[in-house]
């Protein structure tokens, strides 16, 4: 008898008639006959208007209190679904991080999970009963509640998945598993049976929007298979990820994402002196922003000064103004360029490892299309390429064509870029 | 420096603006050289929006769920509080049952409380923190959420001031403190300065909807004093409550109630059996029904039978009609008889004791105005009588008259009689 983890995210448990749902969920997992446990998150907009409110109080909330008003909201899902299991005829208890002993380092807002006590979920389940277990949350040492960030529920699932070594962490949304592409850009995209860790982190990482990037790292750590399933659509299986180990190569490109949510940022003219690039993103990840893509040119021949380029989410635009001053005085550049008209086109795939001209290809069928590229950023899986806006769908389609993601004519695309 | 412990109702912390409030309420009482210990309860409408999602899941949820599912409502607004406080300038943590140790029994849904841990609220009281601790929660030994049913936050409040040795055991809410009678009826009812704990707890059983029984016992049993203030006034000082010793006696009755919101049962000629009456009342307690006050006429000369009268609430009589016919089957009475059109109108004083003639008093009054009394119930500080409804009001505002609880004119009489 394995066992499985199954999470549930906000959506899914949005309302009793959806959680009535997903008791349904639960118990055909058990009939299949496994041990159960299930994650869930906070219902529906239940953590937003928690933020709403303690906004109306103070503008600096302490960020110990908020995790104390926000890990409310799973507890709140997680009983009512162990009624609605209990109504159906089977045995479910819900346990909260402190009951479970979820220990986290002590950070609030953004801790991470350092161990998980295992007798009494093992009792639990060991006794027939279907465990459910608020995500998102931990407790330190001290007892104090912690909260684990974005992407915790996830994360949560997973490392309970890890501790528990469970056949399988499947993850219910309502997505219907990991796609070739966004099909709102490329209805034709295809849903994957099967992705590595590897593709997935860097599909998650370019914009695909499915699973938070830090359980899929850490279920690739603890070599945990996670599913990517709906929950209103039971009877599909999704999409497996699993270790590229443990995977049959098909093609050399498994995916596909575009992402217009960030701006392209050129200090330009930088005095080419050792330490000055360090110095740069020392600035900018003391004030908290997180850069993407970075490329540094060449010397130029006279002058003995580089152009340093990188992408930021827009967003944080506010933020890199404020501290754009400083970056001024310190490395006096000709000139800040902020170019927001961009657009990141990347493909994906742990095929590409053993496959040269898979970048050349990418390239010259932008070419061909007259899209010029204005930045490159690669990694041993991913190739990605930044254009102008206005050519990112165009790209995406011929994209498709050329690695075969898709399954029909190009000409049924719709829908808008996504932003 | 004393302690003070501090209780906030659902309708002081309906909002975010009346958690402002309530957090100047607070540190006014830190200002005045206090350690100061908050207890709150759930948000407004909180709990019973909880109970409402339950239902639309099961009719019939487990008591270990629904403690889980109810106890999120405190730790939402404890948060909020500690974050008003802290954003006014002044430190402040929340903690809940967890955290600070209110053991209760293993019984949920309506848990007593056995032990509080000083430890934790000590360590943080020193600290120079303010303390807002979750109100009518609480956890077992085996680190399972009990919650303590009905006027839990109030006797959570009255245990931590036991606990911590308080000076005083404030309870706020929308009332100004305790009248010598409901001010809905007799607008002209005089709000006490002091009243003793035993007159308290007879106002509060016979229908003065202040403070819960539960808390009252739990203060007069660990001597605590109490203030019922309003959260609205906060110069104003409202009632003291504390033991009778302590109190110097100036009238024989110090309040009055009216209560209609019961209905009269009579079991007409039950034969006269011993342990009849034993059997009745089982019966009724088994079925979870509160009885309040109970007569047993004597047995008749003729046939040897008695009739049974006793009170019950009127919303419990359904559960009454369950049970009626296995009352009939076992004690074969004649009729069973409901009678709806009652009030029990109450006079209360721990002056009573040594001033014989009170009694006399009450019935004659009633009589001069022609007021028929359907039963009589008395304790060492309390006289109820049940009269019809339509004659309630004008028995509360002659008495008021005669044992002088009211300041001005009776012809100032306004307001419906509460149901």
């Amino acid at each position: 008898m394995g066992i499985v983890v199954q999470k549930f995210g906000g959506t899914s448990v949005a309302d009793s008639e959806k959680i009535k749902n997903v008791a349904d969920a639960v118990i055909k997992e058990k009939l299949n006959g496994n041990k159960v446990i299930v994650v869930v998150s906070a219902m529906g907009h239940t953590t937003d208007n928690l933020i709403k409110l303690s906004k109306e109080i103070t503008s600096t909330p302490l960020d110990r209190e908020m995790d104390m008003l926000l890990s409310t909201g799973e507890q709140v899902s997680m009983s009512l679904l162990a009624m609605a299991i209990n109504e159906k005829g089977h045995k479910a208890v819900s346990l909260n991080a402190m009951q479970v002993g979820i220990l986290t380092e002590p950070n609030h807002c953004r801790a991470r999970i350092v161990d998980i006590k295992q007798e009494r979920v093992k009792r639990h389940l060991d006794n027939g009963e279907i465990v459910i277990i608020a995500g998102f949350q931990g407790i330190t040492t001290d007892g104090e509640i912690t909260t684990l960030g974005r992407g915790g529920s996830d994360t949560s699932a997973v490392a309970l998945a890890a501790a528990f070594k469970a056949d399988r962490c499947d993850i219910y949304s309502d997505v219907e598993g990991v796609y070739t592409t966004d099909p709102r850009v490329v209805p034709t995209a295809q849903k994957l049976e099967v992705i590595s860790y590897e593709e997935m982190l860097e599909l998650a990482r370019v914009g695909a929007n499915v699973l938070h990037p830090r359980s899929v790292e850490t279920a690739k750590l603890c070599d945990v298979p996670m599913g990517v399933r709906s929950s209103f659509k039971l009877d599909d299986l999704g999409t497996l990820i699993i270790g590229v180990d443990k995977m049959e190569l098909h093609k050399p490109v498994t995916g596909l994402a575009c992402d217009s949510s960030q701006v392209r940022i050129v200090i330009c003219d930088v005095p080419d002196k050792p330490g000055n690039a360090g110095k740069l993103f020392t600035l900018l990840a003391n004030c908290g922003l997180s850069v993407d893509m970075i490329i540094q040119s060449y010397a130029r021949s006279m002058g003995n000064t580089n152009d340093i380029a990188f992408t930021i989410d827009k967003n944080d635009v506010p933020k890199f103004d404020k501290v754009a001053p400083e970056i001024k005085s310190i490395m006096n550049p000709s000139n800040i360029h902020i170019d927001e008209d961009i657009a990141k086109v990347s493909i994906v795939g742990a095929g590409m490892i053993d496959r040269p001209g898979i970048a050349a290809t990418m390239f010259e069928t932008l070419a061909k299309l007259g899209i010029n590229i204005k930045m490159i950023s690669t990694s041993e899986i991913k190739i990605s390429c930044l254009v102008e806006k206005c050519h990112a769908k165009e790209a995406v389609v011929a994209l498709c064509n050329v690695f075969e993601l898709d399954g029909a004519d190009i000409a049924d695309v719709k829908g808008d870029l996504p932003v």
